[in-house]
């Protein structure tokens, strides 16, 4: 079964269950609605009912595009360290010059029509599999951060213990639908042994899908190899298990790390997230312009070696918009023009007929306040209305991404249960026209007693976990609480809720005893 | 001449000015970048270059035409303790019973067929006009609080000194384009006279357009009359110089206090925003489209009541959309039904003809925390892309809009400047495509010293005030302050800098004799 057929009759089943999981009523709505109230239920992904937001018409998009082959055919991309990938273009028509290729007009388009338009990744729980692409949208977890802000407010690095506490609240969440990957960087475990460590965690902490090492070729076999320990050799094979955070060196550089780990997860059929990581004004050039024309160059350069690797892996356009600070040269987050690069990187994507990948719950904080807040708000609402079908860094991430913070991970969940609700869009059936309503209250009156406020009391509003809506003096009475307050008390809550989802126990001891064997074979690295 | 005229003639006028403020780059541009620095100058209201989002397709926008004019015809609309209105309503086809008006198909729409598309609001510093409606957009203060919170982070009662400093932190404001109303409610000062000293604020410590007093008819007569001192008499019948805000008594009610202010407003050819005060599943049903609906037939019959006072007079489509928790009765912000309702009333005031009026930075926050930053961009969001003309509460609004907050105030501010940066779009012009830069930097350097960052510096990136974009160490070092302390901090700094700007002496007299004779004609009333 190929890419393409697995995605129809999968797209397909979701459809059918999104239908059954639908908010315009009943029992279904009903319980919709209790799962918002936080307490480690789970929503399925996000089909949008709304449109997409676009900044671009038809002509800048085209210029943005045909600048963007000129960057190709001119100046070319760095393919570094890696004499194999520089063989593999130039057999595809491409002109090599030392570790630069250049690109004839049309060949990264042409190569990349044998990636799908949209894929599942499939959780070790069906119920949990994900679509991406097409309208729909994931939210996953934080990526990366060296340093954790904990319950008791201590920013320190890292450890195992968070990476797992990340996982599960992760699980926890009702509208986080996938595990995510590096949720917090466990620098107490060597660095040539923590990708088990966390791979291993994902796999037997959650049910959810999940994403895989990157940091080496060998890690990047060691994580197909868990797959197919979890969901069979041939399931991997012909379905995507894992999805693969592969950052472009901007500007116009691929590096050996990030292609040897392309090349295992492409040719294992997983699929990778080729992302510019940019902060504009270093990486990329000052304005929204051009800093979209080398994301597409880079994108299209990235994502059709993927194609070379193996014909209809999937793949999907990211990008990672920052701008920096032209005064102390410091990442900025929240403010309008990586914005406005989202809106427009989604819309190239589309153009182009790759899922699309940006934005999460950015922020510059150092500490869940209001600039964290703001920040975080900005950049989780452009990215939903850009039509973004992966969200990486959907909760927790602080300081610029150097931090995942415990309670801002509870905090975003609220705002992304929110977002899920807003995407459902107006209903508009008898009940949402509510026309027997207007006709039963008439002038002068009120709707809080009337039968159709009774009949839709359950669903008709989202539920805030964290927000306090109380009067002033019922606040202060209640001890005066910030929302941060609130959502550390939530987030210990649900800590102490955690129970690990059922794995079959001969799965358990066989990815057990592979960790176990990998971390025997080599000593322990700590750089 | 009339208001066709004036908004033809002005709307040209504002064209002209802005393009020599835009942004797209030379001195202009940063002089622009230099007021984002908070220092008291000012930006220009906004021109959307970004296109508007809509909710709704055509047969759903249809559909709740439909059946507002259901509402109107069937159920009819309050026109409460005023005869003249009913007379009025009867004298134009109306079928009147008791003080219920119910309304032949089409009645209302062809009423309005007189009142502008756009409208321009003049301030006494012409600079500071503002155009209403079409592709503008313009953010005033919060309105209405009876509390502030200082900056001592005291939660006190408003006084007239507080009124005053948020009249200058407006006027100082760069993002703020219009001096708002009732910034908060002087309870110091007698309840029959409050209304003048807020009016004589508004024109003598600020040159920025501002909104009157509907509280009662007699009040509305005061502000026009002082008006006619400031702008003249014949100025004052041919221009718009006051806004107002005129509220329904939703659901489906008017009553005698809004329709004396409406009354003396329109007859004066000043604008009224007509307005739907909603807590969906109180004062409307607990759907977005039920309430949608019950908005656009409010409207329609307090919009078309002013045509009826004077055909041609300015009138907006205003909505206020909340929600409630249907836990406690409290009134939610930020949530997704109310963005929804925003969006989708801001498209039915489109196909009305009518300039649009909603949102802000609303919060039910007691503290400038996580809480009110997440619901403040959530609204402020949804109002911009929505394709808002008129953005009241759109900075300062804390605790539901009963308190007034001096921190957020600044902080919302900030983030006005952003969404006014977001709102200019891509520059796709050869200085935006960025070509050279690109070719300059080429595969694995970077942009940090390239002519092209050099040329555009200033104006590269939005520039907030507030944020701290740096690292943990340096923050830390210099105290690890939260975003409302910085806030608190530039507050107080705006405030000692603030001047007033320049007035006529003779008007300036006019207009303190005025007010000291209208104040010794009636004793003082506090209730």
């Amino acid at each position: 079964m190929d890419n393409e057929t697995v995605e129809t009759a999968e797209v397909a089943a979701s459809e059918g269950s999104r239908r059954s999981r639908g908010a315009g009523g009943g029992a279904s709505a009903r319980r919709a609605a209790r799962v918002q109230t936080g307490s480690g239920q789970k929503l399925a992904y996000i089909r949008r009912a709304l449109p997409v937001y676009e900044v671009l018409d038809e002509a800048g998009a085209a210029l943005i595009e045909a600048n963007a082959d000129i960057v190709l055919e001119e100046i070319g991309i760095e393919f570094r360290d890696d004499p194999e990938a520089l063989a593999m273009w130039r057999a595809a028509g491409a002109d090599v010059s030392g570790e630069r290729v250049r690109f004839p007009k049309g060949l990264c388009r042409e190569l990349l029509k044998t990636a799908p338009r949209s894929f599942v990744q499939h959780a070790r729980n069906p119920e949990n599999s994900v679509e991406i692409g097409g309208n729909a949208t994931v939210f996953a977890p934080v990526y990366g951060p060296p340093f954790v802000r904990d319950l008791d407010g201590v920013r320190r690095y890292a450890t195992i213990e968070d990476f797992r506490n990340f996982v599960k609240l992760a699980y926890m969440a009702p509208a986080i639908h996938h595990s995510g990957g590096t949720v917090c960087e466990p620098v107490d475990v060597a660095v040539n042994k923590r990708h088990l460590d966390m791979v291993h965690a994902h796999m037997t902490l959650s049910d959810k899908p999940f994403m895989g090492s990157v940091t080496a070729p060998e890690r990047a076999e060691d994580t197909v190899a868990m797959c197919r320990i979890l969901f069979g050799e041939e399931f991997v094979d012909q379905n995507c298990v894992v999805i693969n955070l592969i950052n472009a060196n901007s500007p116009m550089t691929f590096d050996g790390t990030m292609l040897g780990a392309l090349k295992v997860y492409a040719r294992a059929n997983q699929a990778c997230i080729v992302t510019p990581f940019i902060l504009a004004g270093a990486m990329s050039p000052v304005t929204v312009a051009g800093t979209l024309t080398q994301v597409l160059a880079e994108v299209l350069a990235g994502a059709a070696f993927t194609q070379l690797c193996r014909p209809g892996a999937p793949v999907v356009f990211g990008t990672f918009a920052s701008s920096i600070s032209m005064q102390s040269g410091a990442p900025t987050f929240g403010t309008p023009e990586p914005s406005l690069v989202s809106f427009g990187a989604a819309q190239l994507a589309r153009r182009l007929g790759l899922p699309f990948r940006t934005g999460g719950s950015l922020c510059a904080s150092k500490v869940p306040d209001a600039q964290a807040a703001y920040e975080s708000a900005n950049t989780l609402n452009s990215t939903l209305m850009a039509g973004t079908n992966f969200v990486l860094h959907a909760a927790g991430w602080l300081e610029g991404g150097l931090a995942a913070c415990y309670e801002k991970f509870v905090m975003d969940c609220d705002q992304l249960g929110a977002m899920q609700a807003l995407m459902r869009g107006v209903d508009l059936s008898e009940n949402g026209q509510a026309m027997s309503a207007i006709r039963e209250v008439g002038p002068g009156s009120h709707y809080l007693g009337c039968q159709h406020t009774q009949d839709n009391f359950q669903t008709a509003f989202y539920r805030s976990t964290i927000a306090d809506n109380n009067s002033f003096e019922q606040w202060s009475a209640e001890g005066g609480q910030r929302a941060e307050s609130r959502a550390n008390t939530l987030c210990r809550r649900w800590l102490d809720a955690y129970a690990p989802p059922p794995l079959d126990p001969a799965i358990a001891e066989a990815l057990a005893a592979f960790v176990a064997r990998r971390k025997e074979s080599e000593p322990d690295a700590f750089a």
